[in-house]
């Protein structure tokens, strides 16, 4: 077999089989086939695009490049959330707690932020005393014994889809939807989760911003769990705006923490409530969506979930009182309010570009070296369907340093008001299973 | 500028300008860009195409990537002939020559063979003492007094396009006609002619096998050859069985010398006036076709350009006495004849079969270390059009062993003979200016 008979078959809109893709992704981590081939032949994927069965075979080769997560030593179903990514996501400090209270075990593993959206660890840091480092086996005890535990990657996931992904960003061929779809989809195999809830952003502040695309992911992922044996769901939820209302480390884990003690009843609780029941069902917790969502929306108002939360922050080192006084948690020296010029409605917002006006005042990182400062950020006081008036307050840059004329700038030029009424966004669009 | 965002562009569909493509040569050849980024370009490349102006910047980046050699010491108009390569192809020592006899200085650089077509170099230097290696000077004075001198490529012509073309071969992106036509002209636009006569084959035996597809190329690279204002012509010609009746290397010189003896008056002939016409024509030695055809016509009758051959290999060390004596030219131990299994008219030939059993017999090379044995090779007794009886000699094998009938059956496999009349295939299809 050779590499370049490979490219050419591709090349020609073929297919390949299992062993072709098999014999690429193994020669090309055992450094048998150079990056020069391997650029080729992503970018003949780019124009020729791939079979559901070549997707599959990617992602299955990409998976056994490297680790696989046991979890077995874990009792009961494991299901696992993922997001495709957007700007103040922070449901998964929701989602944790809520399907833990309903009894599910959750073995997390997540990212750090980088550009214009954060990470669920460097969030959970701003929690004093927090530890997102524990050893295999804290990690399985603490979720046999409070159903949650949050870690930063560990172990050596899908490194074929790293070696891979580097090679894309540098050659133009990362927007191809089954590259996409299949680097996603091996580190989540990888994680060793008996089923996936992918919530898939659409929208200007996601990955994809068109909702036919984002759909097509979706489709193209839950194809790829299915053909790999893992039960996959995918909610398609909005990104047009930013998610909730505060982007920020330290901020973002307060306004979870309102939802879970009921003080917000919004979309963000909405979303929350609408992952939670996929993965309750799936694991057999409750039988249908009715009884799911009455179920959830029950835990968080009777405290239940709030008090996995506290249970998990205590079970990592994190301080708990912190919790139970949110003004506790890090914050800004100052608070700097972003004015609109002119009367009207509220009708677009780059979500992304207000993940990066919240990343240059520190919220987040440029590349991966950069600090974080964990208690500055941006809150939102008005969104999509709103009316202002000229010289009202859209949001309020929290921020240690007192000259942010250009971020302001920035959050100010991300929002479009115009004289016509303007319809709140709905969040959930779509769920494909 | 950066490399990725070329690659995009192109990626995109869109048109790189001079610069972009000046960057990605000039930092290619440096070692900035590397090969994995140059790949994926070559692949977007293949399936967008490159307009023009594009394929004409891209090739004069590639000449200008090394040198250009300076034939401003030899008097007058120079022309070059360059065939894109066949089997028997020996209309070099025709029109070189023919066209010196008729005043035009012919200053050649010429290749080995590879695969299964042989190179001219490899031919001459079946001929006693020919020595292929002069000094410039040498060559300059030789083409001065003798109108023709041919020597191996020397100097550093297009190594952009020596490099792409290797990494071009393992990422399956040779097959694309900007790249082909690009890095043909490149090396002939740096070896310095003022103008540039095509021969573009077409057929079984060719790079091209259709005449559509040949078409296209000899257009590019007429109007990349205009655009870098070199007078190109191309004649499209018949590759569908080999050129004349000898394959090998001795053979070919012998099969030419009887040509320019006028001994043989076939479609090789008509070949090599053709090219002829359009050199001289170009150079402003006759004013129009009929001239320049009567007139050469008259100059291979009447000795004067088998002259300029003597002269020629006398001046190159060659002993001349084998011209005119051919049968001292290297000959091979065996004569083993081909035989035709049935009966009919010899509808097809693979050429390019023919030329990888000559190369088995030892008159080419399967790799560039392999040693060439001037004295074997392939002579045809039949060709397309003709009949022949069951037990006929359609082929005789030169060969210096005895054993060859896997040879024999290579050669014997290469001819589709049926029951119906077949037509003797025309030599010359189109001229493109």
């Amino acid at each position: 077999m050779r590499m370049v008979d490979i490219i050419a078959k591709k090349r020609n809109g073929e297919s390949l089989d299992e062993k072709e893709i098999a014999f690429f992704i193994e020669n090309y981590m055992a450094g048998v086939i150079p990056d020069y081939q391997v650029s080729a032949l992503m970018m003949a994927i780019y124009y020729q695009g791939m079979s559901q069965e070549e997707t599959a075979y990617l992602t299955k080769h990409m998976v056994a490049s490297g680790d696989i997560i046991d979890l077995s030593p874990i009792k009961g179903h494991k299901v696992d959330k993922h997001s495709t990514g957007g700007v103040g996501d922070k449901t998964t400090f929701i989602v944790g707690p809520l399907v833990a209270a309903a009894g599910l075990p959750v073995a997390k593993m997540s990212g750090r932020g980088l550009g214009h959206t954060g990470g669920t660890i460097d969030k959970l840091e701003s929690i004093p005393g927090f530890r997102v480092e524990l050893s295999n086996q804290q990690f399985i005890d603490n979720v046999n014994t409070y159903k949650l535990a949050v870690v930063g990657q560990t172990g050596n996931l899908a490194p074929a889809d790293k070696k891979l992904y580097a090679l894309r960003d540098v050659t133009a061929t990362v927007d191809s939807l089954p590259l996409i779809a299949s680097s996603i989809m091996s580190k989540k195999i990888a994680s060793g989760a008996d089923s996936i809830i992918l919530d898939v952003k659409t929208g200007s502040g996601a990955f994809m911003k068109t909702l036919e695309n984002s759909k097509k992911l979706a489709e193209e992922m839950v194809t790829i769990g299915k053909q790999l044996n893992r039960n996959t769901i995918a909610v398609i939820s909005d990104m047009n705006q930013p998610l909730g209302f505060e982007i920020g480390n330290a901020s973002e884990v307060k306004e979870a923490v309102e939802i879970l003690q009921g003080k917000r009843i919004d979309d963000l609780r909405e979303l929350a409530i609408e992952l939670a029941a996929h993965m309750t069902i799936v694991a057999g917790v409750y039988s249908d969506y009715v009884e799911a969502t009455s179920s959830l929306n029950e835990l968080i108002d009777n405290g239940e979930a709030l008090k996995c939360f506290k249970n998990f922050v205590k079970a990592q080192n994190g301080d708990v009182s912190v919790i139970e006084d949110l003004t506790k948690l890090p914050t800004s020296q100052y608070k700097i309010p972003v004015k609109a010029e002119q009367q009207g409605y509220i009708h677009e917002m780059e979500a992304d570009q207000i993940g990066i006006a919240a990343m240059h005042l520190g919220a987040g990182r440029a590349t991966k070296e950069d600090k974080i400062n964990h208690g500055v950020g941006i809150t939102l006081k008005k969104k999509i369907g709103d009316f202002v008036n000229a010289g009202d307050t859209i949001a309020i840059l929290n921020s240690d340093q007192q000259q942010v004329d250009e971020i302001a700038s920035i959050v100010k030029d991300a929002y479009t008001i115009k004289e016509e009424k303007a319809n709140k966004r709905k969040m959930i669009y779509e769920v494909i299973k």
